[in-house]
């Protein structure tokens, strides 16, 4: 399992293109991605369970229910949902791609990522396709990741290459995170492609079963986005046997699969809106899994502990009550915490109670860029780990500032 | 029901005062508040849900395990929470309370707000115990309302008078709501005292009633903490027959209660940690009482709409998404929305789609103090109110500075 370059475009078969359009107002930012894939390929995704769910989701759960899709398309600066013509214009841009690949418009992924409940016009849309289709490239990943940013202030790309039955296999994806020129959802979307041969029954359970552990413990602000969607197409271009049943060749590929989504999770969370410091917040020692995901989860949205990790405070009082609020069964006299950074560990609080420490070691400790907060609840054998982001003055400033 | 100044000290035969004894460092800030009733009274309390519980609410609750108290101390500075000998030292303060008074420990509510994790020194308490009682005043909630403020900017008292068998009996209270001087918890607490005669069974049965439409529908961060506590305490000094069942009596009781109670909810809201706003949401026509509950939490629970509400933007599409994610059982695609305010008030969303208003309105609305939002979700029965405030600035500043 290695990491590579050529993000969505790494696996074979797949080219990917970004362009301005003019849904977004500022002329030096993408707003259209297109992937394509040379062969149809199978497909899989999963969706926002928020009930408010955008047009685009709709179209696409429709779209893949045969297990099968070629291409995906995807706008920023406009959500296209609580739109009453949400569900024909997120129809219209699959037809737009079908029009301009010859790829059928049921075999096309279709999202959108930016402010709700604003109609979006198709017209620029149409207007560019023909110019987006041209431009696709093998090395088109950093275009495609470009557009469907927001005020993500980085863009994400990530590939690993991996082996199954002695054929080369390669995985990449691209990802949006939190954050909107018209601030609106902390909207994620992951497009993951690879070309390694797997039945579609198999690359959703991969990826139902992975983003229990990846992207649902991810948390920039709490606020669950009408649009989020994480897809992966599989072409089978490696020529690899199809995976098509549990066993070795499925391990590995879910070993590379969480080792891309966890890389992405880490880049999403860092990049959090407004963030300075990216959080990881793992709970070892729960008598259940649920009790570790649940206290960890917790510990990571706490607004108040968040906002101690602005200020490189070792605060772990906060640590403490959000553990004690979050509904996880565990043993409160307990729990251990400490904090630690490439600038050392520094323990704070022992069977729930604090401990003597140096505050000037937490401080330089809590003030790198990545804070691991390191939580022991007990002798149970499970362990969870959640991602999540400082609270800072931008995220206000960012979600605070008019649309208009 | 008619509201009447005196606050905790408006009911017959309850004295109180407020000092400085030297836990908080600002000689001008009092930190240790004593209240008293002339007899012992019935007493009804809630506490927090969240596991890890500050030293003094297991005291509270042991002391008040027979109904009875006749005696508050409570301090600001430290919370007493998660220290090893945090029983013993909120025994010592009860015991201090029975020396200075003669007031049995057995019959006093302990509570305790500030720093968790630090441990209480109760030498500046017994040093001031004499000055403390010696002022104890009828005339003395404001020094007790004072005393146990953290960062909260406006002290919070009121009362109310009404009859029950012909009597008139009065009800008051203090509270404090969120900030510390070293940051910590939105620790609240809330102490009631009535003249009115109730049995202490009638008594926990109208604050753990009332208390489900109020206290429990507020919140500033989402953070529960580990010291909140709300205590009523009943000394029958208005001479009514004591209320021993339901009926009419208890329903005036629950009415005065009730009054006493939002009025609390929407000062602790508008005082929020940096909060420049009192948002208040109204769900109207649920199926159920808890879809309008969960549905007005939810949404003053979003940090995306708190921060555009202190940028008065009319982002209702955060509305809708907070809705859509909390969990209660409604019909997105039947959900209006209005913002309301002393400026008038604007529908944004209908049928759970945007229609057409004024942004130039709207951010009149938006610009006041304080700001209702109005949703219906449908043509059921059941509504419910939650309070917040907005996020902002301050509230970083306030939650990421240094304890130290």
């Amino acid at each position: 399992m290695k990491l590579i370059t050529g993000g969505v475009c790494a696996a074979k078969g797949f080219k990917a293109n970004g362009v301005h359009c003019g849904i977004r107002k500022n002329h030096t930012k993408k707003d259209l991605a297109l992937i394509v894939s040379d062969v149809p390929a199978t497909a899989a995704a999963v969706y926002t369970t928020n009930l408010v769910k955008g047009a685009p989701l709709l179209v696409t759960k429709k779209n893949i229910s045969n297990g099968i899709a070629q291409a995906v398309i995807c706008n920023s600066g406009n959500a296209n949902t609580c739109n009453a013509d949400g569900i024909e214009i997120a129809e219209k841009m699959c037809a737009l791609v079908e029009n301009a690949t010859g790829i059928a418009a049921s075999d096309v992924v279709v999202a959108s990522t930016g402010v709700i409940g604003q109609p979006l016009d198709v017209t620029p849309i149409a207007e560019h396709m023909a110019v987006l289709t041209e431009g696709l490239s093998y090395e088109g990943s950093l275009n495609a990741a470009q557009a469907i940013m927001t005020t993500d202030t980085i863009s994400k790309e990530i590939a690993v290459e991996f082996t199954i039955g002695g054929k080369v296999c390669r995985m990449g994806g691209i990802a949006k995170g939190s954050g909107m020129i018209h601030p609106n959802m902390a909207t994620m979307l992951v497009f993951i492609t690879t070309d390694c041969a797997i039945s579609s029954e198999m690359l959703q359970k991969a990826l139902s079963s992975d983003i229990q552990a990846t992207f649902n413990m991810l948390s920039i602000d709490g606020d669950t986005s009408t649009n989020d969607m994480v897809t992966v197409l599989a072409n089978g271009m490696a020529g690899n046997g199809q995976i098509a049943c549990d066993g070795e060749d499925f391990a590995t590929f879910m070993k590379a699969l969480n080792t891309l989504t966890v890389n992405l999770c880490r880049t999403i969370a860092g990049d959090g809106e407004g963030a300075t410091k990216l959080l990881e917040c793992s709970v070892s020692g729960a008598d259940t899994l649920e009790a570790a995901k649940i206290a960890a989860k917790s510990v990571i949205c706490s607004s108040l502990l968040k906002a101690a990790m602005f200020g490189a405070d070792a605060n772990w009082g906060r640590v403490l009550c959000a553990i004690g609020y979050s509904g996880a069964d565990v043993d409160v006299t307990k729990v251990d915490v400490s904090f630690r950074s490439a600038k050392g560990e520094i323990a704070v609080c022992k069977d729930g109670a604090g401990i003597p420490f140096s505050e000037e070691i937490a401080k330089e400790v809590l003030l790198e860029k990545e804070i691991e907060i390191v939580i022991s609840v007990g002798d149970g054998p499970y362990s969870a780990c959640a991602w999540g982001c400082d609270l800072t003055y931008d995220y206000v400033k960012i979600n605070g500032d008019y649309r208009t």
